[in-house]
């Protein structure tokens, strides 16, 4: 048996279990209190289901399952692993007529991408989607946003910010500049701003043929105060009709984020903002981590037609996608899971094999009292014990030693103080839920 | 976009994870109250980590999935989904030289077998395996058993017994009845007796050839006293001495077993039990739900050996399987679910447009003070809206009109008693806190 994992893919060790918990059963927490719903779909979905909508180079990287029996023996394909949570929903969605709409799911479940492995990037890999389907109320912006910012104050994020615009804005700066039948591309070039800077990306659109004063008029249009209302009034007076709009929905998800709690100042209004998918029809959003460079940990958009693309039944809806990877990665560097010990509270250290029973009897009554407690079942002598109750990381080192045994008690240590005393049951029982 | 699903696959919508999160939370609350720890695989494996490992029908269900590139148009496949827990916990105790023994660990996640689909069994299907590595203690065997028997408990199994057995006894048998070199075929037709009842076992017996005599000095060696000493007491007398030892490790079980919590009366030594998998090497165990012939909701064994034949690292190792999807099953049928109510306590309806913003403030101050609160986001009028506070299972209901707006107050309904009042936002917190 080789004894390694396939590339790109990782098991998760009890440490890194816990880690993992944390955050998901946080922002599960925040969901829930939302209102929001959990939804699982398949691993896999029939082929022609995944192909297609990702475009050629997400085509490439779709795991395929050979058929079973003789189209298998033949190359033949019929299934392919999920490679993300929207098409997915969106034929949860189509096959559901019945669900009540506004119709409002998480989903945190792993996807998988034949891409190269490389730092921080894997071919298997969690996504966290929060979605409103059903609903064109800018609220419902605004509450995956509360979500998402609520969910990063919950997991101790404090250097972090929304990034807002509207894609109807977007547009409008293009028409304003006459390049409206070519958005896409300058949306393209714009996209990559806080990678390459203003100067890579005038380069980048002299390189794409745009005119040799464009880069100029664009930034001046994109120039608005940091205030929001002066951002957006800013806007306003340079847009036609249509941007007119964006910034009005932009005003209304501000109105409704500051009602749901968000502090104003956590808030930007960025027109330079585009986001790389070209689904997205009304406001667009990142969060983005200040310091380090760790740049966007959770993003989003209303997409009132990828729905109604892909399934043919036409919902409106609202999603942000929290980088769970990302958050996990950034939450090790800083130190953030320092106080995430093993669930155990008590190490049960067997004296001697004819004490097993009694130990296991100490055990039973500890957990009876809702306390964690695992009774050493190795092959170890008694002092090499001791050093695995350290390494287990529980606080109370209990020994049941004949004496102990024969009076009904036990010896319980506290680890943190190196006080121990020989206490009964209950005794021990109210030493741990007081410490 | 064909909308529908996989053969064998289920999505779960949310009243389907409700009742999969109770379940898990309630059995993973009991594993770590035992010191067991997460631990979860990756989806898929090296095709030949999993490829002779599950025999010939096996090899045939495994899911392979096609190679990137150039191979996968040839129709050449690298990797495999996974088949089960058991193999990808021998890679990982192979992988992991470090872990501290004995490692105690459960792991619930899909595995995917392309099983012809039938009512009650899948293509993708979650298992729940508890395993203790590296622990030859008895205490072991009993441990797992306690985790079964709490998680049952838990989750309001009432009529349930454990069977309990061990290979060594069967071996033993099939040497006292001249049959050795047969135990397989022997035990083969053994593990039907709850499927075909004595008779047809003796048939069987019969048609592989076995001596017309030997089925009623197989019944005769399997009839015990119910009672387990004296059933103990009766195989001792009748084995050899491997088979004494099997009664011995037994008896220590049984002791260990009641140490932990266990009333004896739940278990039952069963020398009848087969097991059908041949790799245990001691005790097996079934736990089988007693009424209405669900059958067994949870099995395992000791399998001294298996973990140092899949990956060459020797560690002994002993445990239990619960039957998760078999246990929804039981629960749903039983009505076992039938408290189970959406998270979300306080629906908001949003008495016009522009009371939105007082109605998510409203939500957001309920939220703080951790009651779940939905605001409604759709596009419905007031009216419409009462029904869909009604169908998401909330208790109460809140309005925020225009007089409640500009008192800075709500009107609270209780939807159980139909009682309503306007009050503040305080004293709607007491109200739903103190329900």
């Amino acid at each position: 048996m080789p004894v390694f994992l396939p590339k790109g893919t990782r098991d998760f060790l009890p440490a890194q279990m816990r880690q993992r918990r944390k955050v998901i059963e946080t922002v599960r927490s925040v969901f829930v209190a939302h209102g929001f719903e959990a939804l699982e779909t398949p691993a896999f979905e029939r082929l022609e289901t995944l192909t297609g909508k990702y475009g050629e180079e997400g085509d490439r990287l779709i795991y395929k399952i050979l058929k079973r029996g003789e189209g298998g023996e033949k190359g033949e394909s019929d299934l392919a692993l999920r490679y993300d949570l929207t098409v997915p929903f969106a034929r949860v969605l189509s096959m559901n007529a019945d669900l009540r709409l506004p119709f409002k799911r998480f989903q945190m479940q792993p996807v998988w991408r034949a891409d190269r492995p490389q730092k921080g990037r894997f071919r298997e890999f969690w996504q966290c989607d929060v979605d409103i389907a059903g609903a064109t109320s800018a609220a419902a912006e605004a509450e995956v946003l509360a979500v998402a910012v609520e969910s990063l104050d919950a997991l101790g994020f404090t250097q972090y910010s929304v990034l807002l615009n509207d894609r109807r804005i977007l547009a409008a700066l293009a028409r304003e500049l006459g390049v409206a039948e070519r958005e896409t591309s300058l949306l393209i070039a714009l996209d990559k701003l806080d990678k390459i800077g203003k100067e890579g990306v005038s380069k980048e659109l002299l390189a794409r043929g745009f005119a040799v004063e464009l880069p100029d008029r664009l930034w001046a249009l994109l120039d608005v105060p940091s205030e929001q209302d002066a951002a957006l009034d800013a806007l306003e007076a340079r847009l036609d009709e249509e941007g007119r709009a964006g910034v009005a929905t932009l005003r209304q998800v501000l109105a409704y984020a500051v009602a749901l709690g968000i502090p104003r100042a956590r808030i930007a209004v960025a027109p330079t903002l585009a986001r790389g998918l070209d689904y997205y029809t009304g406001p667009v959003y990142e969060v983005v981590v200040e310091d380090g460079g760790v740049g966007t940990i959770a993003a989003g958009g209303r997409y009132d037609r990828l729905i109604g693309l892909l399934s043919g039944r036409e919902v409106p809806a609202v999603g942000i996608a929290l980088g769970l990877e990302r958050i996990l990665a950034i939450m090790e560097d800083r130190g953030l899971f320092a106080d995430l010990a093993p669930e155990v509270q008590v190490f049960v250290a067997v004296f001697a094999p004819e004490l097993m029973e009694a130990s296991l009897r100490v055990g039973a009554a500890l957990r009876a009292a809702s306390i964690p407690t695992e009774v050493y079942l190795g092959d170890r002598k008694f002092k090499a014990q001791l050093k695995e109750a350290d390494a287990r990381g529980a606080r109370w080192l209990a020994i049941v030693g004949p004496d102990e045994a024969a009076a009904g008690i036990l010896t319980l240590k506290d680890l943190k103080t190196g006080v121990q005393a020989a206490v009964s049951i209950d005794a021990a029982v109210s030493m741990i839920h007081g410490a």
